[in-house]
């Protein structure tokens, strides 16, 4: 069934012990992946999302190691991916799960490359609202973040600090395929970056549990950089004294905070909202006519 | 150290072989959580919580398990525990391990009561926000929901249908001690549930990705129950046409959805701050005078 499908009569999957596939098999380290440029995507979700992305971006995806069994129920998949000349390659079951990093993998795993871009790619093409995350450690909360900004609008992402490496396997499968869709930037230097939102017109906005501004005081229409700091210690004071403004979620009832995710889709959601429902009478010009629009 | 601070000189710590412990232990399951009555609740920020609870609710933490090193660290808490009469019991480090299901436990462990009441009790004391949580089983998303219904101010939680155990360790955890604060309810009939909230007051507002309203349509400004379902399978027909209306978060970008502890922030955030600011000429007596107003 496999030869059959890919075109290779004979030919034997790989184990787990063939090159290709201990090659493949480092990239779950971040070293390996910065040497190689290359990250994994796995399963049916992530690897539907990177072929959309490779139909736009010639050899975005290197390779697609597949299962017997993947072969058989995702024929849609394999198909996409012949079509666009990605070399797909049958794997056994063991080597899949080594590639996986999951429990239940589902025996579909691409080789992509690195999705980031300059900071100055990014920026250039960034419209109304963009989530910076300063010293983001956990790759989960990254992801969900990242997923939380693709749908709330944001043009762009930007790891910044000590950030985690956005295509740890953890991220990319929090991120539930919104890692492919959204432009995103890495640069060690946060106060570069917030620089360079303020100069590409966006205004910086910190969120902080103890800021004087409350989310429901500040500005929300106009385009903004959203910046969130480490789930432990938040924003260093350098990134809070480099904002135009700290500003904090207002706590209701008795909880001391919110968890990362949940704050950026507070704050990112606020804004995006607020930029496509101002109240009668607000300047919306500034957000309409720009050219940094909403883009829904 | 030990035997100072707990006024039992030449007492010896509990292993994980002293019945107590072994005792405490069970309580990681399900099944023997609801035997006993009790459950675990680890590290300090979760044992100060449940101490305040204590504080007014005498009895509620039945015994406390520390370690010497935790003695020394945090005697403040042990301090409190002593006030309030909760017998204080020194473990070894092997013990506090086995009972903390965490990697770097704080060797700070409660046995408390299970905290949730009966739904009229729940409902009768309830006002403003409400989140019902139907069929959610991942316990770091309940306990996450429950952290966010706490601090966008919600006077309850039920958890329905095939919910999680809250007394789970994991969400315990996740709630970040907002599980200590919150009237919590539970329920396995979801549609009692949902007629419950109604005869209460509430409109019932089902959270649900392909609804035909959008948030920024739905009155958010009145007494409001939340309903959510499950990560994967979302809500099922009974509830959605149990609900007096399906509301979508709109999704501006290509992200497919959000997932279930985002979604619940932006939608219980959404009500909380459109109850503390209805535009001018909304109807607010509803919310402020019905005695089911914000209580912040």
């Amino acid at each position: 069934m496999v030869h059959d499908a890919l075109g290779q009569p004979g030919a034997d999957p790989f184990t787990e012990r063939t090159p290709r596939v201990v090659a493949a098999r480092r990239l779950t380290r971040r070293a390996d992946r910065e040497k190689a440029g290359r990250f994994l995507a796995e399963g049916t979700n992530a690897v539907e999302r990177a072929l959309v992305r490779a139909s736009g971006e010639p050899g975005f995806v290197h390779e697609l190691f597949v299962t017997e069994r993947a072969v058989t129920q995702y024929p849609d998949l394999i198909a996409r991916a012949r079509e666009l000349r990605v070399p797909v390659s049958p794997v056994t079951d063991r080597a899949a799960a080594a590639l996986a990093e999951t429990v239940t993998p589902q025996g579909v795993v691409a080789v992509c490359a690195l999705v980031d871009r300059p900071l100055e790619t990014v920026l250039a093409g960034a419209a109304g609202l963009v989530a910076v995350l300063d010293g983001v450690s956990d790759p989960g909360n990254a992801g969900t973040v990242i997923r939380v900004a693709d749908a709330a609008g944001a043009s762009a992402v930007v790891l910044a600090g000590t950030s985690v490496d956005p295509h740890n396997g953890k991220c990319v499968r929090a991120s539930a395929g919104s890692l492919f869709h959204l432009p995103l930037a890495r640069s060690r230097d946060t106060a570069s970056v917030l620089e360079a939102c303020r100069e590409a017109g966006f205004q910086i906005l910190a969120a902080h549990g103890y800021a004087d501004t409350d989310l429901t005081e500040a500005d929300l229409s106009v385009p903004t950089a959203w910046v969130f700091g480490n789930e432990a210690h938040g924003l260093g004071h350098e990134v809070l004294a480099a904002a135009d403004l700290g500003v904090r979620i207002p706590i209701y009832g008795r909880a001391e905070s919110l968890n990362l995710a949940t704050a950026a889709a507070v704050c990112l959601y606020g804004s995006a909202m607020a930029a496509r429902h101002a109240p009668p009478g607000a300047d919306q010009a500034r957000v309409t006519d720009s050219g940094r629009g909403p883009v829904a």
